[in-house]
Formats: structure tokens, sequence, C-alpha cells
């Protein structure tokens, strides 16, 4: 089914800004918070909700992930707000599930919000999720809609074996870690949009049918939507990298740097998409038109060929009485070599104008 | 009916910079006028047109919200530029309820011109109307072109309440939040058009009609007036959220931030409206092709069958003494035989062609 | 008559910079000159081509504004630069009429080049006229082509009954006034184009004819035509607006302000056409194509319903002796209701694919 | 004949820069080299190739301007670069006459390349040749590719009779003026494409034939040619009239704001006949799908008008023994009764169409 | 064949940054590495794969190259990044093979990749090959994917033979050699590609077949491949030239501006390239519908011809007992002439709509 233009909000409308109403869907039954504590040394990890424990937590040494699946507990939403000092124009941002991607200093804390996309089950479509991320000096809260599965279960294991240098490095490395997984899951989005168009391209060669042109409007809307996803990070990802926020440490400048220069390739590939699926209607249009010319073609041969040979053959079924030519003995053979020349004229016509 | 591309001045040709000429309809019979005044602990609300007392009111106290419904009372206008020192330039402007939306700054107080959008009666057609408003440091003047209902309802009990922080901030949270809620209107407007796309790109897929374009074409018109009316609003709330006026405080900047965000998001959406509708075109135009070959396809199989069978039989429906053929015994079997086998060749052949 | 793509000016390759040749149509017999002198008290008015007095009138107070229409006499304008000290850059760009907007500083006066619009005598088409101006510290000097009329007679009423501030303001001032009469006069202009849209796009929807896709084409040339000669203008009035030049006085500002804002919006209002007519051709074709399919689909319908019937009737019209059905008794009847339901069998046919 | 696309360089890869190879073809036999030396009292001309004085020439008073007509003598280049301290690579971009208009500052000295435009004999179709000027502190050496003729035979009139300031101004001043008569030359090129362009819409508005498309292709295609020439000259112009090297006088500077102002006109024709061109092909098409359906019309009427008849008098043409209307007396006036009625039908039904 | 669109890259998707994983297609079995070593006097030339000796190289007096043909040896990759300090995130771009150009500055060495194009066997399409570049204070190194031959040939002889200033300057000039040799080389694709624009031109005017349609979208795809090769290339060479890295001297920015001017030259004929293309389309399209109005005319000539006549034949054919024409002595010759008549006017109706 295609994505919808865009999410019911109306139910917003008048109400002063901080308000916190869920818009967009409700994917899992209950949120589910998982909170991982870690420094060099040590990692803790607990899948809880109970988030009481939120004031003596602030201060411990080391880096605190709180990771949110499902955002339509509210109450759930103000705690951690309260906890952690967020504006209340945050937390009505997380709730709004159709922000594009952006980032926002708070002072204290980065704000940033991007669009995780996976492959709907079928394979065919492309699921979007809103990601919303809190970077502070020494946490990360992350905010996800609630759809099963995330990408990032690579980052995890990574904290638990203590595999690269993600240990070492602060929060600001576990939110580039975050955003290289999404990107990186791009490219996957990518090379199922390239098979996918790939396929429409031998059809339309080969053998274009009536659903091509509903295929190739389906995909030329979902890169409408990828694009719309896509090109805000880039700028999103550049302000990190040119290290706006103090938060952002000299060391991860550079992996930052990777993970545009991830982003500037996956943009320049949905452009040339564009480019291709513009050109593949082209293909369509005069693959019709050349169908149709050659149907054309046939009629005419055909009804050029008998129209005059059944006119000649009427005029001589007709019942005058007075016909001299129907009581000449030779009436009949010659009216057949007469019909002959005239086919053998037709046919010659036909091959100078090379329709046959 | 549609909007009008432009509306009638020509009247005003010539006449010198800041007199006033009501530009635009009359939407209802008489202006009328309500002042509401509020500090953090009194608020006074009073519907009435005498603004005998404007003299005495200017330097008291608390903040003035002047709201304006129905322009055209030139005496009206002049009485409360004269009261509030309005330049006649900006008088003028207000009166012209064609202007796109713009943000000037007179130093004593700031201009903002904004198109209110709203839905015709019957759910199709969006209408537009000029909303001028003018942020002096305490005071607050906003002019509606006077359609029936406005989206400040909200803002008027929250106000009354004192729910929010409105009450305890100035002047420019008031400007503030009426943008917000004019913002917020524009998604529902948003949501209908969107709706009215998915039914059209429905309807092309199952069963164009010859209405079908009409409509597109509509929504088209329609979109490229929004464009008109939202895009340089994104220049007007940026420049507010810059504070090139000392009116605005340094802690409205972050809600104007977010309304600001907001535009963005409609604007995003309204390029995708766009993009889709002209990629509809393409289907339709597609479809009707289609359409048109598979006519052709019918009429050239009908007549490459029966032309060459009608001719064989008008050849012995022939009126010659002398055809041999007519006295054979197995003659009209034969005849039939053969057409037979003309018939099948024709058909394998159009199965050969992928016709039939 | 449409407008020429360019005006012949091979006359003037290989000549040395600042050489006078006329370039363009001659549209009266002889220039005529005007001369206004006032100041806040006094003010007079000669229609006069006597330059002689031109030494003694420099450096007497007031302002003075020297308007000459028809600009062919080379003497002239030799006599007038000599005067007021032109380069011969400036007069040669004067007689060269097919300039694009500008503004030139020339330190002592500035130059400007502005497009004079007008609706052809007949309704369609807009003709247009260069409008050269030279505004030095106390004189205005504007030089038309001399097509019969100008929008300036509201200013010259101004100058004479003192309404306004026009007297007690400067030089600037009065290029201000022109130029907001030549912008004032384009909204005429595009009221009277957005009319012949409005009609061609319900010609279009009603009742499109051969000749509609002519006048969308002289419609699409007119608009080219339009933004050639106003987008530069915004860059014009906005140099101005930013005092780029000294000449320009403070108070003036606020009144370019409005007239930049009047230019963006009516370059804003150009585009929508653009943006309105290139849609409207694809609804032409459309339309096109939906009536070759109709006439198609008729004669698919008639072709298909009697092309077997007439067989069958060629079929018993046969001339073999031994035919047994035509002499059953019943045959004539049988092949009756045999072709009704065939017939029958078509317009079932039909039905199902929604052609009839 | 249309002009290449590029022009073979294939033979260079490899080569170490500055080497150097002549790219493009030879367009006479040997090269002519003109020698003008001048200043505000004497003027020598001598067109020569002895360049053996070089050396003491160097240093004299006057300025100096070497013009160079065919520049595959690789010698001669050599000797001149040599001579004036040229750059190998200044040397290897004048051979390669692809070049596209580019300023280059090599301190002492300018290089400048532009595109010089001329009709080809027989009027259609616009030849390109590559211009090189070199502007030193009193030399100017030009360098052309050696098609006949050159627009500077003014220049060189003026230079000899003194006509304008030419002589008493220096090198810069010659290279504007050099520029000015290419400039000046484009406006003759124009007038010729805009008289081809009209010409082309009388036709495809009175009678378009099969050959339009194609004279439409070849103009669309010489217009890309242009807009390629003339586009980046606007740049290199307004760089020398930054003055961004000091070869460049104040006083010339007023007259390169000139020539770049022509520029900038050609600039805006130019685009204004792509907007032109790209209009008149949807006219083409429109043109054609009307034609298409009108013969459709014609065929549609015919065949419905007549088809049934046929079937009625093929229906009476049976052979069966037994059809009782045969015998009727008056059988054959009412079939002819019968037929008038279906055929007045069937002409109401095409007049409710609006067919006929 | 076509490229493919994407590079299968999802194997990587949650690996830590610098992870090295081949992506691409591995083009030969084994690495092979060569290093050239040379000052102004002396140079050593060594095809080998032992890099044992790398750290005692280091520090050497010359410049040594180091260029690599083959990436998939992990191991190799890992020695020379230890050997020279390269960071992790560096060699794993090396290894990702479809980074589009691009410059990186990590102080002590500057990263550069390249596509490097070459002419599919066969001679139409086009392969693209990463070349990734590390350009030292004194080495340089070149990694190839490994497609057979590379365009550096002569680079390698002119190092050998002295020639030119290349011994003579720093390793910044060698990239620079690198660097134009390839685009010199883009120019030898684009005279392949120039050519088959051609006769796709030359083949659509003359004898526009069913593959040419395939062929042209063909011809777009490369093109638009083209562009994303070759369009960063500009920003990643002016970055150089504009020496944003001391690693690039003085004298080599001359050489580097050169190499740029051929850049931008490239990409203006991928530009023409482009237009040209999508101009081809619009005549193919006419063409077609050209031709399709052709047939048409045909088919209703022929049909308005011969229906009428034939409906004639069959009136008299029918077998009414009470015909009175039929025993008419003229009537057979009456009937022949009113068809004369009947198809002299249906031909002059045909004459006067220009369709004969
Ligand atoms: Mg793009
Ligand atoms: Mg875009
Ligand atoms: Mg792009
Ligand atoms: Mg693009
Ligand atoms: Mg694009
Ligand atoms: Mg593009
Ligand atoms: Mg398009
Ligand atoms: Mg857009
Ligand atoms: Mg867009
Ligand atoms: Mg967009
Ligand atoms: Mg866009
Ligand atoms: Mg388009
Ligand atoms: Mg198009
Ligand atoms: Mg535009
Ligand atoms: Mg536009
Ligand atoms: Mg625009
Ligand atoms: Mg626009
Ligand atoms: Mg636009
Ligand atoms: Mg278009
Ligand atoms: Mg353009
Ligand atoms: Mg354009
Ligand atoms: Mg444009
Ligand atoms: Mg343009
Ligand atoms: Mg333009
Ligand atoms: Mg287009
Ligand atoms: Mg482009
Ligand atoms: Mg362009
Ligand atoms: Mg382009
Ligand atoms: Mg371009
Ligand atoms: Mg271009
Ligand atoms: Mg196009």
């Amino acid at each position: 089914m295609r994505n919808k233009l865009v999410k019911k909000r109306s139910s917003k409308a008048g109400l002063p800004p901080g308000t916190l109403v869920h818009i967009g869907e409700r994917h899992r039954e209950a949120a589910r918070v998982s909170i991982i504590v870690y420094d060099e040394n040590n990692i803790t990890d607990q899948a809880s909700d109970n988030l009481a424990a939120c004031a003596t937590m602030r201060g411990q040494p080391g880096v605190r992930w709180i990771n949110v699946e499902g955002i339509h507990s509210i109450e759930l939403l103000q705690k951690l707000g309260e906890c952690y000092g967020l504006h209340p124009l945050v937390l009505e941002d997380i709730l709004n599930t159709d922000q594009r991607p952006k980032r926002e200093d708070y002072g204290d804390y980065l704000f940033i919000v991007l669009r995780m996309l996976s492959l709907k089950s079928g394979g065919e479509g492309v699921a979007s999720e809103q990601m919303s991320l809190i970077l502070g000096p020494d946490f990360v809260i992350s905010f996800q809609e609630g759809l099963a599965g995330d990408p990032f279960d690579p980052i995890r294991e990574r904290l638990h074996t203590s595999r690269g240098k993600i240990r070492s490095l602060g929060a600001d490395y576990l939110v580039y870690s975050l955003m290289d997984a999404i990107v990186d899951n791009y490219f996957a989005i990518l090379e199922s949009v390239a098979e996918r168009i790939e396929r429409l391209e031998e059809e339309l060669v080969d053998n274009p049918s009536r659903e091509t042109v509903g295929r190739l409007h389906t995909l030329k809307r979902e890169i409408i939507f990828l694009r719309k996803s896509i090109w805000p990070l880039r700028e999103v990802i550049s302000g990190l990298e040119r290290r706006e926020s103090s938060l952002v440490r000299e060391e991860t400048v550079i992996y930052l740097r990777d993970v545009y220069d991830h982003t500037v390739q996956i943009i320049d590939t949905v452009e040339t998409f564009r480019d291709i699926l513009s050109g593949l209607l082209d293909i369509y249009l005069s693959t019709i038109s050349n169908r149709t010319n050659e149907v054309m073609k046939v009629l005419t041969i055909i009804a050029t060929l008998f129209m005059p040979l059944t006119f000649i053959a009427g005029l001589y079924g007709m019942n005058f009485r007075y016909m001299p030519e129907l009581n000449w003995h030779w009436g009949y053979p010659a009216v057949l070599f007469l019909m002959l020349v005239i086919a053998g004229g037709m046919l010659k016509f036909f091959r100078g104008k090379n329709w046959i």
C-alpha cells in the first residue's frame, strides 16, 4: 500500500506550543525502554521502564544511552523530559512523527531528528519511521516510533564486546554511530529500489504492459519520499561536522565527515534514480506510439488491399439486365487478373513506403 | 469557483503613495473591532469600535491586542493610524489585499503581512484572506479581510484562562501565537488537498474520465496559489527569528524557530504535491494512449479478419455467366473451408503479435 | 501583430563607443520637450524645445524635470548632453531602445533605464517603450520613445496642485514617483493578461479549437517578454533602496521599498501566469487525445458490429448452385436471428469494455 | 552542415603540459601577421611575418597590436612566445581551438579567450572561431583561427584616422575595442537567428511539414552552441570591469561596463530564443495531433454512414428462396427510404458531437 | 551491457567505521604493485609487492610513486596503511569502489578520489573505475581497481626520459600529472559519445526504427553517469588550485588551473550532450506522430473512396423483384458514370484538404 501523503494533525490546531499530542500510528502496545551505561571499563544494560532512579543517575561517570521504542506514552516522555531538562517543544516534536530531518541546539543538549527507513514486508515499498535523538554531555536519548526492528544491534554488540573505539569515545561518538547505522541502512534501501528500477527498465524494453506505468508511478512517488527524507540530512550532518555545538568533540569530526560523505553519495544516487525514471516514462510513451503506428499500418494495408477488390466483386454482383461483360467467356478470368494486378500494385506501394 | 488570477487595482494607478483605497472584496457589512488588554494579573476584553480612548490608552501597563475584522472602513483605519503613528504606506498595504507575505521594519513597530487560508464551503477549493499585523513594544494590531471565522479562538481562550505562558510574555509572543495558529491551520488545508490528490490518484488508475484532467488542472492551480502564499512566509519568520528587530525578545526566539520549522515542513509538502501532480498528468496521458491503442487493435483484428472473407464471398456473388466453381458440387463447402483457413491464419498472426 | 524578437542594430557595428545612432522605430514627427521647475512655493511649466537657456538654468534653486518625448533628434540629445554633462555612452544607450532595465552610476548623476508597457489598441498585445531617466542632484531628465500617452499625468497634476509630498521632497522623490507610475501601470497590464488567460482556460475546458493553441502560444510569448522587461527592474530598484548612490536621500528610501515590493508582487504574478499557461497546453493535448480516442471508439463499434453481419449477408449472396441453406424454408429468418445474436454479443462486449 | 559536437583532440592525450599541438581545422595556407604601432601622434602599420625585430621592439614607446591570422604555424607561436615571455600553457591554449571563453591572469599579462561568430555562407548556420588575446602593459596580441574576414576593420580605420579616443588611450582600451567589435557582431548573428525563428513560427502556424521539425532541431542545436559561446563571456568581462588586474586602467572601466551590458542583453535574447523554440515544438506536436484527429473524423463519418447501408444492401442481395420482402411491390422503395432515415440519423448524431 | 545502478554494499551494514571490506568486482587475480623513486638526477623502478622495506624507505630523498593495481588484497592495504600512517577511514574508502570524486585533508596527506573512465571493448559503453590517490609531502600512492590498462604510460615514460619538468618538481606535480592524464582521457570518451550521438541524430532524421529509442535511452543513461563522475571533480580540483592544503606548492597552481579549465570544458560538453539528447526524443516522438498521421490519411482516402462505391454496387446487387433501374438499357453505364462522379468529388475534397 502506498504511503499517505500527510499525517493527520488537525487535532493539534490551536493548542499552545509544547502541548504533547501523539501524531502518527501506534506501532506497539507498550513502550519499551532500554538503558545502557558504559565507560571504557564497565557496561550495564537494563531493559526496564523504571525511570525512578533518574535523578540519582545524572552526574554519574560514563555515558548513558536511553533508547525508547514506541512514543505514544506521554507520561513516560514527560518523566524523561523533567529528568533531563528537555524543553516542551522538544517533546512535542518527538511526538509529531512527520518531522523532516533537522538539528536544533538547546545549549545544554542537541535535538536531532532523522528518518529511519525500512523495506516493507513483501519487499516492495519503503516504510519510514521518525528517529529523534537527544545528545547531552554524557547521555544520548533515542526515540523510535516503534516499528519492529532497528539497525542498532551491531552497535549494541560492539558496546558489549568493546570492539572498535566506541567505548573509549563520548556520547557524541555514540550519536555518530547511530546516524552511521541509519545511513548504512539507506544503502540497502537504494539497492532494493535500484533492482526494481532495473527490472522495470527491462520490462519496458521487452514487453511493456498496462501495469508498467502504474509501477513507474509508484517508484516515482517513493523516490519523491526518499528525497524528502534524505536531502535535509545533509545539512544536519554538515552542521555537526562544522562543530557548531561544543557537544561535538574534535576527534569525532573525522567520523562525521565520513557519514556526511555517504549521505552525499546517497543523495547523488537518488537523483540518478529520478533522472532515469523520468527517462523511462518517455520510453513507455514512445513504445505505445510505435505500437499504435504498427497496428494502424496492418489495418491500412488490409483495408487498402481488399476494399478495391471487394468493390470490383460488388460491381459484377449487380443485377442489371444489360451488363455485356457478364456474358463474355473470359470475363471471370479477366476480372481475377485485374484484381491480381491491383493487389500487386498496392503491395508495391506499401513496399515503397517501407510499411512491409 | 476558481480564484481570480489577480485582483482589480487599476483604480489606484496614479494616486500618490499612501492614498487609502480598498482593493479586494467586501466580506462583511461593518467592521468589527475587539480590544483585549492583559498583563500577568488582569485581562479586559471589549468588542467595540469606539477608539476615542486611544490617546489615554497608550502608555498604560500591559499588552493591548486590537483585532479588526473587515478593513473597508477607511475612516477607522485612519483613526487607528493616527493613534498608533502608523505610516500611510502601511495603511495602504493593509487595504491592498493581494499582498504577498512580507515583513517591514518601521523602527517603532514591525509590519507583517500573512495569508490566512481556509477551505471553501463544499470542501473543495481554498480561500485566501490577507492578515496584516502591527507589532509595537506593548501592542499588537491585527487586520483581517473579514471572511467568517478565524483560527484565533483558542488563543483568546488561553488569554482568558491564562493557560500556557501567553499572559506572562510580551506582545511579540502574542504575534508568534497568531502566526502559529495560522500556520497550524495550513496543515488542515494540506490534509484536505492531500485527500483530493489521493482520490485523484486512485481515479486515474482505476477509471480515468474526461473530467479527471479538469480536476487535475484545478488542483495544480490551487497548489500554485498555495506556493505563492506560503513560500515567502519562510523568510518573514526567519527574519524575526534572527531578531533583526529589537521588538522580538530573546525568549520568543525558540518559539519562532518552532513555527519556522513548521513552515519549512509545509513548503516541503507543497513541493511534494507539485511533483506528484506533475507525475499524474503523465499517467493520464499514457492511459489514454494505451486505450486508443487497445481500441485500434480491436478494430484492426475485426477488419483484418472479415475483409478477406467478405471479399471472397463477394467474388462468388458475381454474376458472370461462365464461373466454373459455381457449378462444382463441393464448391460451397470448399469456399467455407478456405474461409476457415484464412481466419485461422489471421488469428495465429494476431497471437504472434501478442494482440490477442 | 507580434512583437519582433530583436531590433535591427547591425547598422551600429564597428562604430566607436558613444556614437549616436537611433535604433528603433520613430513614433512621432518632432520631439516634444517639456520643462517643469518647482520648489515648495513655486512651479513653472513650459512646453518648449528651446534649450538655449540651459547654462543659466543650472544652479537655480528648485527641482527641474525635463521630459523628452521622441528621441530620434540626435541634435537635441547632444545639446542636453553638453548642458548636463552626460557621458556619450549614456546618450548612446538612450538611443538604443532595446535596453533591458538597468541602473548605472556616473558619480554626478544616475542613469536608469526602464521599460514602459502599454496595451496595444484592440486590447490584445502589449507594446513596450524604453524610458530612460537621468537623476541629478536637482534635476531629472526623462526620455520616452514617443508612443502616444504616458502614465505621468497624475504626477503632473500633483506637482501643480501640490498634493502629497511631491513638491517638498527632492529630485530623487520625483524619480521614485515616475517609477511608481510605471509600475502601477504594470498592474493594469497584468489584469488584461489575466483576463485573457482566464478566457483561454474556459475555452480549453468547454470547446478547444484549432486556434486555441495559437492563442496559447501568443500568450506564452508575451509573458516571456513581460518577464524580460520586469525581472531586471527588481535589482534596479533594490540598488536604489540600499542607497548605493548618495543622490538618493534617506526619506525617499521608504517609498522605494514600497515600489520594490510592488515589483516583487508583479514578478510573482508573471511567474504564476507562466506556470498556469504551461499547464494549459497539457490540458489541450490531453483533450485532443481524448477526442481522438472517442472518435476511434465510434468507428470501432460500428465496424465491429457491421463487418461480421455484412460478411454473413455476402455469404448467402454467393451464387453456388449447391447451397442447401438457401432452399430451407426457415433459412432467411434463421440468418436474421443469427445476425441479431452476433450484434447482441458485440454490444455486450463493448459494454464490458465500458465503451458504450 | 551542422557543427561537430566536439573537436578531435585525442592526439594530445598523454603529452606533457605546454606541448604545442594544433587542434582544429587549418583555415588558410600561411599565417598572416600584421603589426600596428601607435601613440597619440604616430602610427605605423606593417603586414609582415618578420618577427626578428622583436627584441628591439619591446620597450619602445606607444602601443603595439600584433594580429595573427591562422595559428597552425607552431614555429611562429614559439617565436612570439619567447619574445613576449608567454607561458607554454598559454601557447597550448591558443592552439586548442575549442576553448570556452575565459580570462587568466599571468601577472605580466592577461590571457583572454573569446569565440568569434560569423554567419556561414548561405546565411543559415553560425560558424565559430576561437579568438585569443594577450593584454600586456603596452602591447596586445590577437590570434585568430584564420576564417576569412574579421570585424576589426572599423577599428583599424579608427586607429589610422585617429577618430574617437582610441589613439590616446592604452592597450587595455584596444582590447576593449576588439571585444566590443566581437560583441557588436553577435547582435548581427542574433538578428539572423531571430529572422529564422520568426519564419519557422509562421510556417508552423500556416503549414507545418515534415521538414519543419528538422529545422526546429537545427535551430535548437545552434542556440545551444550560442549559449555555450556567450554565457562565459559575461564573467570574463565582469572580471575585467572589476579591475582584478592592474593592466586595466580606471578610464577603461566605463567602456567595459558598456560591453558587459551588451553581453547581458545578448544572453537575455538567447534565453528568449530558447524559451520560444521550446514552445514551438509543443505547437508542432499539437498541430499534428489535431490533424490526425481531423482525419479520423472523416474516416469515422464515412464508415459509420455507409457500413449500415451496405449491410442492408447485402441483406437483400442474399439468395434465399423464401424472402417475402423481395416480392413486395414497394420493397425496393421501402428499403431506399429506410436507408435515408438511417443516414439522416447518423448525420444528426455527428452534428450532435460537433464533428460536422 | 548496461552499468549497474548501484554496487552491492549491504554486507557492510553495521560494521564499525574503518572496517576493510572490498565493495565492487575483482578485476584481476593478484594485485600488482610498482614503485618508482625519482629525483632530478636518479630514477629507480621496481614492479614488486615486497613492501617490507617500507620503514627504511620513508625519509629517503626524492619522490616515491607507489601504484597499486587491484585493491582486493586487504592485507596489502593494511601494510601500506601502517607504513604511511593512513587513517582506517581512508583505507575503507579505497575499498568502497563506488565513491564519488572527493578530496579530504588528513593534515599529513591529502586523500583524493577520482573516476577513471574507459571505453568498453566493442566501443559502445563506458566503464568506470575508482582511482584513489594519496598525496604526501614526498610520496604519492595511487590505487586502481585493476581494469586492464591505464592512461599513465606517457607519464612513466616522461619520468624515465626526464622530458618536461616532471622530475624537477615535487609529489604534488606528479598528482597533477596523473589527474591531467585522467582528464585528457575524458576527452577521448567524449569524442566517442559525440560520434554515437551524431550517428543517432542522422538515424532519427533519415530512418528511425524501433531500436532507436532504446539506443537513445542507453545514451541518456550513460550521460547521467558521466555527469555523476565528472561534476564533483570540478570542486576537487578547484580546492587544490586554491592551495587549501600546504602540500600543494605555489608552482603547481598554474598547472592545476589548466586541468581545472579542461574539467569545466568537459562538463560544458556533457551538458551540451544532455540538451541535445533531450531534443532528440522530441524529434523521435514527432516523427512517429507524423507517420501515424500519414498512415491514417492513406486509410481514410481509400475508405472514403470505396465505401460509397461499394454501397452503390451492393444496392444494385439486391434481389428485389421490382427494381425498375435494373431493366433500363443504360442502367449499367449510368451507374458507372455516377461512380466516377463520386470518386472525382472525393479526390477533389482530398486535394482541398492537402491530403494528396
Ligand atoms: Mg536533480
Ligand atoms: Mg528538485
Ligand atoms: Mg543532481
Ligand atoms: Mg540534477
Ligand atoms: Mg534532476
Ligand atoms: Mg540535473
Ligand atoms: Mg517532464
Ligand atoms: Mg521546487
Ligand atoms: Mg519541485
Ligand atoms: Mg523540492
Ligand atoms: Mg524541488
Ligand atoms: Mg515539465
Ligand atoms: Mg515534459
Ligand atoms: Mg520561475
Ligand atoms: Mg517558474
Ligand atoms: Mg519561480
Ligand atoms: Mg514560481
Ligand atoms: Mg516555479
Ligand atoms: Mg514542459
Ligand atoms: Mg536559462
Ligand atoms: Mg530560460
Ligand atoms: Mg527561466
Ligand atoms: Mg532563464
Ligand atoms: Mg532567462
Ligand atoms: Mg518539458
Ligand atoms: Mg545542467
Ligand atoms: Mg541550462
Ligand atoms: Mg542543461
Ligand atoms: Mg546547464
Ligand atoms: Mg547547460
Ligand atoms: Mg522537455
